[in-house]
């Protein structure tokens, strides 16, 4: 019999929340049998967009709270504060078992912070990474960290490597996937202090199988499989990566509907096109997880529609097969051992 | 009488040298009769390279040099070796006031080396930073720091600011131009240790219009004129902006000829889509000007063609007329007083 994997979700976060939020939630239950969700918000808004859908009610559980944090409030206070809100509740879900995984599109912060006060980290991780997959040429790769830990020291960016690299080999099936450190060159003498103290560890360590630096040009052409860089670094490609993204694609749309004729060009390229660039649309690959923690939380946009919550929520069932976080902690006693 | 701009131009760096770069000499001195260009190179290569070309003869100069430093050397040991490089010989031009600028689109380290070295900062400029202009849907901002200086302090940032700031509103026409200090969030209370430090001292200098932080996605839609930013995460940026830019043009024009009918399709949409993504074409804008230096020094990209050469060289005369440098000089002077 197959394995269930439980995932608790935050209906109250996001741009579209509730409506694409629980719409992403029934998507996800009609598309692999092998999930329960358990969908955490108001009475009100829980009981009104689920009346809006079909699904097997086995399979959709409620759980009502009463808070919403909001994206302005400071994360610490209002993890402390809000005990009923969405996102502690959810996160609660998960500390005691009750659910494998947490999903939210709300405030980054709070469920950065959250996942550490509330699920912990797993024994020998010292700072959980935000690690989503990035869309590129060659397929997707995994950019840890992208925004939980700036000024992060090097024993830090050790263990994102080795934590990304079993996400990578587990999840998405890469064997012996390679590691780059985010540089701002390719020689090993370029970079800043943290690149350089990093380099010469990473090469050293055995059961990494490290590329070296990748400059941040090559991120979106999949050079390697995990990128490795300080939350800084990597929130800066990351929010550069989407941020052109959106803006040339808009241009590109802008300039095939700016004339009819350029309307009906549009419409004979437009098939060949959208297969071209699909491979770039990061909601196919879901949300961020946070690396490390001892159970899954993931983070997805705020501007989430249906599909990337779906797709958040299917990731967690790969991640619990792939057994991340119980491969994570035999690494880490692993390295402890060889160190003492 | 207008006056002459006299720019000193590295021909045997780039991927493209000497051949691209000597037609950006041709064409900037047949675009603008107001400047006249030193080509420094080795006899052969641009003799003959000048001999293919037509142009005005007492308008193009030639500096015959022996030596070549190549990318992979290790900048400042090149600098001090190869006294008959083109990059030596072109910055010495500007070092004794034969030329006003130098452009190269060689060996970056060697070029910010020397530029140091050589040309020498201003007084009371701490660290030159590397500002190329950015490609935005709303027209240009000036990037600062892309490369120069990682590891910078809140001191330098500030400077950054004002340098940048006197770089779009004289070289740009920018009337009181709005600064940005690059970040991972919109709030204050984000960032790491550099920005917080940098923000509140931002925020407190007369004559900076400081529009608070701006994230990596809003630095394509051009929210603000001048971003600032420590170099690693500015170079960071720059290149995820060039890196996504060219993989999702490329994939455009891939779906665009895929098969006949979007082949047609492409026929009938191009000229209003290559009308819509012109603005964003970075050869437009030349190099990377070396701010705060006693004379311009300008780093293009390697793969830099004519239209860039030329566009770079082109800058040297809005640089020089809008009297960039002592305008620095005056305004860092101006802030010693004001501290003393």
């Amino acid at each position: 019999m197959p394995e269930i994997t439980k995932v608790a979700l935050d209906a109250m976060g996001g741009d579209n929340a509730p409506g694409e939020i629980i719409k992403g939630a029934v998507d996800a239950v009609n598309s692999n049998k092998n999930i329960i969700v358990y969908v955490v918000g108001s009475k009100e808004a829980v009981d009104s967009e689920l009346g809006k859908n079909t699904y097997p009610s086995d399979r959709i559980k409620t759980v009502y709270s009463t808070e919403v944090i909001e994206t302005a409030e400071p994360p610490v206070m209002a993890i402390r504060q809000k005990k009923d809100s969405s996102i502690v509740r959810g996160l609660h879900l998960v500390k005691e078992g009750e659910c494998d995984a947490f999903v939210s599109a709300g405030s980054s912060g709070a469920v950065l912070v959250g996942g550490q006060l509330l699920v912990g980290r797993i024994k020998g991780v010292e700072r959980p990474p935000l690690a989503p997959l990035i869309p590129t040429s060659k397929g997707v790769s995994l950019l840890v960290d992208c925004g939980a830990n700036v000024d992060a020291r090097p024993n830090h960016l050790i263990q994102f490597a080795k934590m990304g690299a079993i996400y990578m080999e587990h999840v998405i099936g890469v064997k012996n996937p390679t590691v780059g450190l985010l540089n701002i060159g390719a020689e090993e003498d370029k970079g800043n202090a943290l690149v350089k103290e990093t380099f010469p560890m990473l090469k050293n360590i055995s059961g990494i199988n490290f590329a070296g630096s990748v400059e941040a040009r090559d991120v979106i052409t999949g050079d390697v499989d995990v990128i490795v860089c300080e939350a800084f670094a990597g929130n800066i490609c990351l929010k550069t990566l989407e941020g052109v993204a959106k803006t040339l694609l808009s241009e590109v749309k802008k300039g095939m509907t700016s004339s009819l004729k350029a309307k009906i060009g549009a419409a004979l390229v437009a098939p060949e096109l959208k297969r071209s660039l699909k491979k770039f649309d990061a909601s196919e690959y879901g949300g961020a997880p946070l690396l490390g923690l001892k159970g899954l939380v993931v983070k997805t946009h705020g501007s989430s529609k249906a599909k990337e919550v779906k797709n958040s929520i299917l990731q967690c069932v790969s991640f619990k097969e792939g057994r991340i976080s119980e491969r994570i902690e035999e690494e880490l006693k692993h390295a402890d051992m060889e160190e003492a």
